[in-house]
């Protein structure tokens, strides 16, 4: 009796925590996303010299409540949870650990300077709120392209890695320790900055041959941003396509059961080839 | 009679100002699309200093010049549309309102700048003086595209900002404040600025460390700007040809005799609707 | 007779200079691109301070030379080709005389800086050396798709334009003049360069709020840049197809005599559609 | 006997150097692929001025062992393969010599530096051992397309650079020496950096006209960056999607039993190559 009453405490606590199609399961999906993201305003606020040592306290036990909270909400969850163990080491269950754990940490070990990152994976908790669910099979398309194209675009990137080695070479022995280029490692990564077109300005070729260089970089940069645009779209619109295709044409798969021709129009009453009856009404 | 003359009045008013097909409508949207980007002129003329010290009686009284017209204008709209309150809660009835009464809060309140920025809205006015509805009309099919790429887009867009935030956070404990880190929203304002390429380089990692992960930052923008763009050309290629499509499934024009059903496939020997023999050989 | 062999002396000059056929052609073609671009190097190099002081006299022989190479062209090109007015009116014509001129006025006026800009305009007449008909025929389906998608790429930059002034304006108060933005114009230019991605870095905002919104123009010019390129890709796509399709699919124009069904596939020998014996070889 | 034992030897080498298929050949080639990784990061070190003068004995070594690795396999490659010569001027045999011989050049002339770029060559070699050849197998279209495109890709940039060129004479005359467009040369520089939106900001216009000029210069780059990645995508979309145009134009597999011609367009009644009547109906 108290078991099956305990059972039906489970279940509902589960439907709440689980689902968003219950009053309740709403409202607590909407408390734990506000939750969420006054986390991550935390974090960044206590980050602000001036702000921390004004408010620390104040943020101090904001933390602690909301570290609270997400504690019960994970025991809550692998309470209620059928399998608690795939839970605990699902994506969604390492993140709810990682995103809670570090308050109790920085008491024992102090300075949560080393943790705030960990503490900004909150973010990733507001995907399975949102239920992107729908989001994602709306661009399911997309993924699959993104797939498709995976092969081509790591090449292109792992040959971009390469150009920028060499070029941040060349460059290091152009333009020398005097105008920045300090070493190659430093030279790579400006040829980065430059070929990706970000270009901080921190490093600037000055002689004129580094900045003839730099042009040739700059133009091979915006020039080559193309092929993984290409890829992307290209592929994209191929795995977009058919399913539309099929939906703008009503071209149905049943053949005709006298002539056999196939891919009549819907509501098509009659063959179009041999004028035989279809029964598909 | 009189009343007559009035709508008379009344009409001929109506149709200078709304419509573009009578010379005094043609006039009318010139002159008003000279005084709108001559009232921008203004607004940024006053904001230079040396320009406002040296001439700004001549800025004052022009202004009060454009704002009279304007509000002339704005009155003459009132009486001259059917509905009034449907067009003053219009989209360009509040544009309206906004771009005019500035200058007279200002004689108030006193201080012309908090209130620049209304006056800037002067300019969606030229909208409707262009009348884009064609140009819109040519664009249909890209605002389809945007619309179908809508959801995808904003995913898109939000994961971008969780990675900048995630991302942010790293490079702030990473580089820290000596090198201009200072705070983690800053850290994560450097990497939306990296991300999306702009690299305004007022913030640059120092560290070895710090250029490696930057490097990353930036490849990754570098490749993920391809996603929206292959999103809304994908989307905007389909939504864009219909009519080569109808060309690829060689449905043709004619119509069946008997039931005048149309779009028969090509080689169809008989109506799909009805059954009746087409003669298309 | 003099008349005739005046006759022979000019077709053969206009030949030489208007034909690349000829060896003597080809080889005026090569003369002409050398001296070209040799000119241009010239105008940079007289730039450059310290190389303009050391060997000014070289330069400023050299570019004597080339301008009397350049008259002496021109003065060929109008004698002989039959309508000289008309090529002295074309774009090509007013081309040559600009970049011919500037080194006579130099005489009279002084002062080459000014007349530099001509110069540089020399390198246009590369493109009729080039003979770069085929490479634009090569691209006309290009210039198609530019020209279809102009009407809404013209609507965009006008957006762009209209939104970086008023995102500009809003920088101006919220930054204000101590960070950098002075003024509205200033931080309009500053609004472009962000929103195209460029982001120099002479002027960046300070204030939280001012790198706020920053960070907002900066998404949004990473998402809008999509625009542009997703019409021309798509519309690029559209007019490249057909003719490519074509020739995929070789399926000729020529109809049957006997059952005029059309669209035979090359080197057909029947009808598909009745048999007939198709006389296309 | 001992010729034939050394067939032998030499065969088992070849299959160890150039194949991937035993397990003495996977083992090279990760022992090559290591290596190869760990020398392009000593070159990186070397270049490090502190980690240079620190380990300075240790990288040397490290050094001439990697060097004498790679001569070995060097000399191995040469002896095992059919036809030397054809791989000591094939494209990897002079990479594989460039990559090797600087360390024995800088024992004679000494200063690594000047040659430090040619051992960043190796990094060309890692292409060999991946066996890009299915990576580069599955992009072929994405090759196809780029050949296709390099006509317009070309024309395109050549037209960026006479922009760039006239523009930055432009500039230079605007902006003058006193705001850092010292040169027509450097303004050029300055104009591919803002075309190219990487806009490294170490010089940027100062007076309005010039910032005026430049945000023109900016709008156009954001354009027309359009134009690379419309053509690539295009390109490649077309030259990928070969079986999807299959579809499109109804070219049944079937083959005629007669004369076995295959590619009968759906609804064919006859071969199109013999007249031979199909029994598709």
């Amino acid at each position: 009796m108290s078991n099956n009453s305990n059972r039906n405490w489970k279940t509902t606590l589960h439907e709440i925590i689980y689902e968003a199609d219950t009053p309740a399961g709403k409202l607590f999906d909407i408390v734990l996303l506000i939750t969420i993201i006054a986390s991550i305003v935390l974090v960044m606020l206590e980050s602000v010299k001036h702000i921390d040592s004004n408010y620390h306290d104040v943020l101090n036990i904001s933390e602690w409540i909301i570290t609270i909270l997400f504690s019960l909400e994970y025991i809550a969850r692998i309470i209620t949870v059928k399998k608690p163990f795939k839970y605990i080491f699902s994506f969604y269950g390492i993140i709810d650990l990682l995103s809670t754990i570090p308050k109790y940490i920085s008491l024992i070990v102090g300075g949560v300077h080393a943790l705030a990152a960990l503490r900004a994976l909150r973010l990733l908790r507001v995907f399975r709120i949102l239920k992107l669910g729908r989001y994602l099979g709306a661009s399911n398309s997309l993924i699959a392209a993104l797939k498709a194209s995976r092969a081509k675009i790591s090449v292109f990137l792992f040959a971009v890695v390469i150009v920028a080695i060499i070029l941040g070479t060349i460059m290091y022995m152009v333009e020398g320790e005097e105008n920045g280029f300090t070493n190659i490692p430093k030279s790579v990564y400006w040829c980065i900055v430059t070929l990706t077109t970000v270009g901080f300005g921190d490093i600037a070729p000055q002689t004129p041959l580094g900045q003839f260089i730099a042009s040739l970089v700059m133009i091979l940069g915006y020039g080559i941003i193309a092929v993984p645009t290409g890829i992307v779209s290209a592929e994209y619109a191929q795995h977009n396509k058919p399913k539309t295709k099929e939906e703008d044409i009503h071209l149905n798969t049943q053949s005709c059961p006298n002539c056999s021709a196939s891919k009549h129009k819907d509501h098509a009453g009659f063959c179009y080839n041999c004028g035989y009856k279809l029964n598909n009404e």
